[in-house]
């Protein structure tokens, strides 16, 4: 979400009772003016909440990671200058290095800025815990867009899989997060029932009005139905852009389009990738969609947006939506 | 499950208040004995419910065909002998396949047995609605074991835009049926906050103790853990079996072994099959497991499998444990 999750999507989250993230990124200026931009506008505000993640004076929102890209120093510098609430981090390069990043973290912070952990797997979950003890674990299954793990399983079973293991170890006490095809109120209801204590969206908020995304790619999260099947997971995305160094488990969620079907018919990576950079120089609204080559992360939830709402909105609509399901049949079976 | 899905485990589902299902297969004689079985284990059972799945003197159980592979005929002529309460059908050659086994199955059975149909996708489901306008949609998301799309999303999504496509197109009449990666009492209370009517379990009932199956399977069901890494979906197990026939668009999951791993390798099909048919003639305890070639479906959720139980005993266990987790839920959210 590096872009995507501008300051004023951070702070509309936030605002309304969630919890806005933004996205680390490797240099220590480019984040510090993205932190403080996000601090300004929540403190412009006098309707901010003065909710429990605002305790200890942290700021009320957290910045992510990916571990194997990112400068612990760059993490550790900023959660000194400005302490926010959470640092989430996942993908590094060693396991150890969730432990190191934690311990440096919670040095700088006098233990004030919560860590959060994603993981992908049982496995991971249990060696994050052992290395870390995270404050909270974020679940994503294999519908989430953007990277993940290449292989694994969707939430509904992996969340009851994670909660059952880590009680057996004895680390029930960690708040489990899910996160991956969840889109709306019935997503989130569904975590819950799970035993996620709450859940992360990120494609919803790729149609969010704060969203820092080019209108051609908002356009396609709009567009496109049917996510199990319209959107795939592939290293391609990867290999056009040049981006290399994500660990060999990792691959990316986006919607398929006509660089995937080059690939498929033995288009090699230098002429796909040639084609690609042809595509977003061009920049028209013709590189965008199933013909088109610019890539559009989206997980398999893409299909269930119809519409661009102000992230308040839908921080608000699925908040109710959940709270209303789970009302309705708990009064429901209530009567069995 | 053909095969798997014995006379009694079908029985002991339907008895204590679900739906028990046995599989079609190609042959009459064969499915005809099976059936014979089941009603008469149902009807020396004082104890069975007269649900209303029992009306119209229908027998209070279903019968699943993938289309493709089976014949019309054969399941007409069983409805006309036997009057099962539900044919479910699902993987056809054609879409139109849908609407041919609907008419004749409904004029066989005077529109007393029911059409549940499985679809994968959002495209699927209104096309099998459209071509036979089934009583049940059954939604078979990503994480199920066995047979199902190569690509798709899992329930988490797949239900909810199902869901609002029907609704959408004016059919939301249809009640949905998730499966996939349902495992207890917790999936089913996420199924249903999803959108859908019920769910369904597959691989759990593989762990029953009626289950038709070898003993190194139902091993494997118990001790594989972590299921969205060790079981994976391909067309290997079809390969080396030397089933052809399979629409396209199909593969299956499987718990991964050595067959997998020799694949990867760049093993031929030719020398995987040679293997596998020497471990089929071995038959001993090495066959299974990682280092084994022996087939083994099973879905994502095969990690939550602890033990073999009675079927009767998964059924009741997991009804209460989903009504229990909405109802604490709906509790704590009216309280909001």
């Amino acid at each position: 979400m590096l872009g995507a999750a501008t300051p004023a999507l951070a702070a509309s989250v936030t605002r309304v009772g969630g919890i806005g993230f933004i996205a680390g990124g490797t240099k220590f200026d480019a984040l510090d003016k993205v932190v403080q931009q996000t601090v300004s506008l929540l403190s412009s505000h006098d309707s901010t909440p003065q909710s429990s993640h605002a305790s200890d004076n942290v700021k009320p929102f957290g910045i992510g990671f990916q571990n194997w890209g990112c400068d612990k120093d760059v993490a550790v510098q900023i959660v000194r200058k400005h302490l926010p609430a959470i640092i989430w981090m996942y993908a590094p390069k060693h396991t150890s290095d969730f432990g190191d990043w934690a311990r440096a973290i919670r040095d700088a912070s006098d233990n004030r800025t919560k860590i959060w952990i994603q993981v992908g797997t049982v496995r991971e979950a249990m060696d994050a815990m052992r290395a870390a003890r995270p404050d909270v674990l974020v679940l994503q299954g294999a519908d989430a867009g953007g990277h993940g793990l290449a292989q694994g399983a969707s939430v509904i079973s992996l969340v009851p899989e994670v909660y059952d293991a880590l009680r057996e170890g004895g680390m029930d006490e960690v708040p489990l997060v899910a996160a991956g095809g969840i889109t709306d109120g019935r997503g989130v209801a569904a975590a819950i029932a799970l035993g996620a204590s709450g859940a992360v969206m990120g494609t919803r908020f790729l149609a969010a009005e704060e969203a820092g995304i080019a209108k051609g790619w908002q356009k396609e999260i709009i567009r496109v139905t049917d996510g199990g099947v319209t959107t795939s997971r592939s290293t391609l995305c990867d290999r056009i852009k040049g981006t290399v160094g994500w660990p060999a488990q990792y691959d990316g969620r986006a919607i398929t389009n006509q660089g995937h079907a080059d690939a498929r018919n033995g288009m090699t990576d230098e002429e796909n990738r040639r084609l690609y950079q042809e595509d977003v120089k061009r920049g028209d609204d013709e590189v965008w969609g199933t013909s088109g080559r610019q890539v559009v992360y989206a997980g398999t939830g893409v299909g269930l947006i119809k519409d661009v709402n102000p992230a308040a909105e839908i921080v608000m609509d699925t908040a109710r939506e959940a709270a209303r399901i789970l009302q309705r049949h708990g009064e429901m079976f209530s009567k069995l």
